[in-house]
């Protein structure tokens, strides 16, 4: 399948990739499946409470994590492209549907930064995946956000809590 | 093909809905040839001076209108469905690549508002299209300023440039 022309900007940008030793199907698995989601989608001491998810361009992604002291943190957003076993990608910038998601705000306010995120995952050797996980962001004021709030090592230990639970049996 | 799952709020989006005597195939063609779209995308006296176009999700939208003083407005969006000779969705809430337009809500009135545009053709009768345009938006306000500027007569106006290009011959 054509892949949709991304490009990247190490500015803008972040990104990781790792080798795990569990097969792509699933990690699609893992990553598409509520109930899988649920288990291993942000790192602990923080669960996923909920997932809803409808994977096709347009449709809907959406999230509660909740922190330790039960504060809960939803996300929603909007799948743009999906390719069983090799790709996920999805924003923040549109609910399902493709709705934009922002309109105007009041001046000043801290309002939730704009990304849109790309997850790939390919055959390595005879039964792992190469794993590469990036979002790009509008501005280097995003990226930063999106750095100093733990990008690579969230989804580090997010990814290995993934491999953990494949390894346990899904 | 299966199409995505978008669904309309009459608070929230503008549509409206013309039957023209040209076929879908040439309403698609002149949606989507850079030569074709410089002839009929916005109403006179502007003019749009330039268009350049990558049909396929991900892929770039960008025009630039002039108007009749000599200001340029330029236009920049990123397809998100597109269906050969029935339906073209794109936004301006994401640029080329999927990459975030705007880093936070933008604040204040006078930014730019957000919007996904659907335009969908079908055929009706022998020679003819059902044609179908609607833009949706993140809130009411958006939706009452995409109205105020003329959202219908702009389009319709568009539209009827586009069918007496068609009928002149491309």
């Amino acid at each position: 399948m054509t892949k949709s022309p991304m490009t990247f900007n190490n500015k803008l940008d972040l990104t990781f990739e790792r080798i795990v030793d569990v097969p792509p199907h699933l990690v699609w698995r893992a990553w598409t499946e509520p109930e899988l989601m649920k288990q291993w989608f942000c790192p602990l001491p923080w669960k996923t409470i909920h997932a809803d998810v409808d994977v096709r361009p347009g449709g809907k992604f959406h999230t509660i994590m909740q922190s330790p002291e039960g504060h809960e943190h939803a996300g929603t957003g909007c799948y743009l492209e999906t390719v069983k076993n090799e790709r996920i990608v999805w924003t923040n910038a549109l609910l399902p549907g493709f709705r934009p998601a922002l309109a105007n705000a009041p001046c000043g306010e801290d309002t939730e930064f704009m990304f849109t995120a790309m997850v790939e995952m390919s055959p390595h050797g005879e039964n792992g995946t190469r794993y590469r996980a990036t979002v790009i962001h509008a501005d280097e004021a995003g990226a930063k956000k999106h750095a100093d709030m733990g990008f690579e090592g969230g989804w580090g230990t997010a990814l290995d809590q993934l491999v953990a639970m494949v390894k346990r049996g899904i």
